[in-house]
């Protein structure tokens, strides 16, 4: 039998230095899946060339039979795709850099995903992704849409309201806690199934079962255990104690937001700042015709597991598998607490039919009224992105957890707003 | 690698005539799964041995190294079981016939399952199963307890609400559902998704997935086509397209309740008293000594496929392979229109972790009032079968959807609590 | 201080025999408001001639200082109205009598507002309501539009749902029961308050209280005693303690189909006829230029109280009065069990902002699912009226409790709508 | 015809030095109510003394003909009430100068009803309640609990969840409100019809009517005009604007915490050592046998129109008026985004029957999050304060809205724990 093939794969932000590692996966996956294009997309040239010259190394060294093009021609691009993979930083690094310095001078961690950061990040970046779907409406209306770009909550609900795109969210976060479960059971990932609820980068894992068996109880009586382990959430074990659940990596910034606030001060550089730095190593790397494989540094980047996990769910999209994968999606009736048409990240059920979360029930109360506020900071986001209201984005400002009070707010989206002008024209129409 | 191990089945009403179609399930299935010991438990001794000579001798004809043992005492026959299977009928087939010839004087059809004779079986049967539950509790508090005694949605929800036992209640309707949809398309059985929803013998299809591909409105379109497909529901074509979505079999006493009436009238025998005789042959088969395999008659008893549905339900709960089957399980969130404690027929994901039903999201309008309604009966009926108060039971037969009035609700109650005395001991206290 | 005053009430089906009745209601009421004008619309000239002269020797005798005009032109009728009150019939009772007959050929009894009889006087209403709808937007966007016409719930939510229209639907059912509650605990009306719930006409009294103390079971225990009070419901007892709540009258179509068919077969004229005689000799009076007060044959047309109720209703709008009444309104959540939007019958607090339904909570087990099955028949038949759609008819008629199959679903419609043709182009249109 | 009786009246914390506020209210009402007797309650006899002995020379002074009975053996004092009042401080002000300082070193404002300081006032007054539920379902079982004692919502909760009292929450913030409103509008009260949704002080006005007209958006447009009208709650009307519908009071130290924490650390004294020398002014003149009417000082302590809004709730309680009244009661389905068995503060049926609120519906979108954290918080304290936990207080601590932190929790939770040792002994039992 002939392995399954996708005729085109389309990446939205092709000249991410993401992308030799995107390319590795589907590298490492030659033996399961047959892809014939993957069409990378950028609006910077340069930086397209220099990437895309890596993926066309990269593809070549491994003898893959793909066929890697640089696009700077959007529709172009999209056009005839079965996937479209979205990673994009509208404004670039200088902009999250921003986005992370000045809410610290109002003692806001800025946090782009979970802070003021990530409520201007999809300011920026949901009228271009509405764009995008515009174009696949006309020249790609079958494909899937498959979000990496953050905000990813945000942004696959901004997808779901205002568009009829086939979308699902992805973040490595899930993969990379059921591989830390695995290592502090000594069993396979696949032994391991998690009651993940919640948001993206706003969850909490309930329950952790290894082959079948619960082992939350064990888990949270031996956190101090874990330390070793690098993907096991670094949350207080008191905090895990008192909450009943296991809350993942970037609660962090709610529950400890004083502390990481403190660090952020005293940081030389900002996350943005350290990352353009791997990036210029990388590119340098990147441009290097001898160089051949994803360099070692890419490790640095952050992302471990983005591309296994992309290749997992295009899998299942493409082969029906109907296996449960923890993705970002509508919530309908999963977690009854938040609306049916907001994004939830869940096990969901992926097949060629498409994503359905399975029936999680009521979030726990430890944590309910946490995860109801950000997702009310999530929707008024989405919001204010497309009305390009002022007073919608303080009112989304305001429901930010991290944000301790309304001239707080008002003063980060005035000062936000007019360091971001040039890619914020919704709020600057006449 | 060794083969995965059960070390013990018990079979609660192991003499049905059933059971050779069960040990041939785990004879066709040896390859993937050793069984160490399959338990027979029977309160016909008689009957137990006949049943169960023959289940020896299947098994030794198939040099299977399992152990079949004759049990009449209970909890001996539980003891240790990771799977406890049960097919029982309280009063044996003597009561269903009463269950099916009183209704008719009042113009109500019987209906072992959706009607009247549900009622008073659930009665007959939930006293025993929840005594049952406490030897489990007692000596195999782990194990699951897998339910096709009918009807199944009332049995189940039984025993999810007055039980701790780990419970699944299985159908061989949907495992019949998805192989008439394969043959309609042309393909295999595991490139069928439904969007099956609703009560065990209440249920509808309201998506058909083909490969991922939605081929609802092609089924709907050409079911005249589809009436030589054996397993395909046999419903009026008309009125699927007034519903938009596919019922299934047992509907048709609900929708078409006058004319199944006057046939089971005009009707010789009752569906019972053919099977009665069906069972007879059956039985003499088994007795034979020479008879090593199921014999083909075993066909006409109905229950096509569920050695196939059990066989495939053990193996993802213990081998946890999270797959999508259509089971029935608790609702929790999954169909809001229905409460979360009550029992649902939906897909659901199976793993060594339990079964978690998919979030089906609200029933479409044009079937929910009548779900609800089904719904309002049977949770009635456990409520009465457990109470044993009387007007309880008027209560319950009276939201049955088949029932036209009040009088006729307490006539069939008064009647039927009368001729089924014996077996109701909880309506009959001082 | 001056006495609050209305400066116009338009009615529509001024020619209503009820007229005189309405009229009444103000005499009585006068020294509490003054209506300067109360202006009559009919399409049937003749009857507005006849009906208007009466009603315009009523106020002249009562010397009351308002001025009953005939209007023949329905935009002119409603310019400047404060409120609108709705009593039509489409069709003339002969209409009426076609819905009461064709259903009993079908076994099924018509009955014009629980029954098939309601889902065609809706199919008629609608439209033309839908028409007053866009005059009143136009001529008097701030009226309050009251909706005595029947099936009352159904009219309602068609406004609700298809109108920007300030509506309350009324019915006397709630008021009558109230002087039966009243009368038998020998108190006076406003020391009673109803736990009502349901629909319009398909409602049941949860809980009575007298003067604060909850006499449910008491009244429940000695429903024997109070066969002799009017307008207590004429329910089976020992259905009402099997129910736990009390049924008001028009359930017994529902609980007592059977009865209630076999006796409008065996009846010599159907209830329409019946009323058509009665509406004859009525209009006979009311030709009389001598007959200057309502008539006391009056009474026997039904509608006992039915200007109370409405004088309460408008006097509680106007002058902000803020209390309980129990009318037809949006459910919001008073009953979670039933969608937001729907119409539901239930105790509200009237005053000049509008109509608030209390928190009524979820429906007893007991009745909820009849309860969600007749809303379910309501708003298809919502749904279809406004569609044309003869499917949509099916579907509506089928969801009738008192329809038995689908079959007869089919041929109810397909008689009726032949039957009424000229009253419904909706569902000829090419 | 006589005026209605109430045989007697209990006060819990009768030497308050609010009672004789209270007595006013009676004493203003005298010629619609007659009261037999009003036992004041409390466990310190100087004061009940002092402040009793003013009590009896107010109602002589008036001429009423009440008996003001002193009382320190609780269930002689409850037994045979109608109705018990409670207003009650455990620790005295002494507790609430802890409550309000201790937090300000971990820059969280202490706020005896929104902040650490309500969560300690409740731990320590929960216990004390719940023993006094026991006396009154013993002696008094059909009384209704009226509760002023601060955190009420909290209070109030705690009563619904752990006793089967009869109980009503009382607040003057919504009859304060209602005054502001009608002085903006140039009415009376009673034609204010505020929607008004949340919780005890954590509340929003989501509509104004006057005299039925919505003026919602007239208000906001015109807050700055109304600085000077006394009980206006004083928020920015930018914030107003922003999120659509007003504010009361209290969601100040919410919207502007940090402004609100700054002036507290500023203030030379916090808000109770400021009362404390009100009463200790207040208690010298009720000491003074010539003061026979409530000093004008009073007005200063807070609590305008506490004996009004007493006396009316009173009222319709007895009288079955069931009027709309704004006070404290157990959700239902009046706000479906908080769960049914909370308390809430909304427009509320008051009759002789109970209170039965009304429908409001979904909280708006801009308040939802931060109503339904408040509540977790409310709900969260109430388990602690029953459970007697650590952990459980860690948790609601860490969900009041202003703690902004898991170490700041735990920190605060353990220092005031400490420091109310005494009055906490659900929390130090072996």
């Amino acid at each position: 039998m002939s392995k399954p093939t996708i005729e085109k794969i389309t990446v939205i932000g092709g000249g991410s230095t993401y992308t030799p590692e995107l390319i590795d996966g589907f590298i490492q996956h030659e033996p399961d899946l047959q892809v014939d294009e993957i069409a990378l997309y950028d609006i910077d040239e340069e930086r397209l060339n220099i990437v895309g010259g890596m993926a066309q190394r990269q593809v070549q060294y491994a003898e893959l039979d793909t066929k890697v093009t640089l696009n700077l021609d959007r529709p172009k691009a999209v056009d005839g795709a079965k996937f479209v993979l979205s990673s994009m930083r509208i404004g670039h690094m200088a902009a999250r850099i921003l986005d992370e310095k000045i809410p610290l001078k109002y003692n806001v961690i800025g946090q782009e995903t979970t802070g003021p950061g990530g409520t201007f990040k999809a300011f920026r970046t949901i009228p271009v992704t509405l764009d995008i779907a515009k174009d696949m409406e006309k020249y790609a209306p079958d494909a899937w849409y498959i979000n990496f770009t953050n905000p990813s909550g945000i942004m696959t609900e901004a997808i779901l309201k205002h568009t009829n795109l086939n979308v699902v969210g992805l973040c490595n976060n899930p993969i990379n806690t059921i591989a830390a479960m695995a290592e502090a059971f000594h069993v396979e990932p696949k032994d391991v199934f998690l009651e993940w609820m919640g948001l993206n980068h706003v969850n909490w894992v309930r329950k952790v079962y290894i082959k079948g068996e619960d082992v939350t109880q064990q888990l949270i009586d031996n956190l101090e255990k874990m330390v070793d382990i690098e993907e096991m959430p670094k949350i207080d074990p008191d905090l895990v104690r008192t909450l009943g659940v296991m809350p993942t990596y970037y609660l962090q910034y709610y529950y400890f937001h004083p502390q990481r606030l403190a660090e952020a001060k005293a940081a030389e550089k900002s996350r943005g700042q350290v990352v353009l730095e791997v990036e210029k190593e990388l590119l340098k790397k990147y441009a290097d015709p001898n160089v051949m494989i994803k360099p070692p540094e890419l490790a640095q980047r952050g992302g471990a597991r983005y591309s296994e996990a992309a290749v997992n769910l295009i899998m299942s999209l493409m082969l029906d598998r109907r296996d449960v994968q923890i993705v970002v999606a509508r919530n309908g009736t999963s977690i009854p607490d938040l609306d049916p048409d907001v994004s939830v990240e869940v096990p969901c059920v992926v097949g060629a039919h498409g994503v359905t979360p399975l029936s999680m029930g009521r979030l726990p109360e430890s944590i309910r009224a946490l995860c109801q506020h950000a997702k009310a900071w999530e929707s008024a986001t989405v919001k204010a992105a497309v009305s390009g209201s002022r007073r919608d984005a303080y009112l989304a400002m305001l429901q930010n957890p991290l944000v301790p009070d309304y001239p707080t707010a008002v003063k980060l989206v005035d000062e936000m707003l007019e360091a971001h002008k040039q890619y914020l024209p919704q709020f600057f129409k006449k």
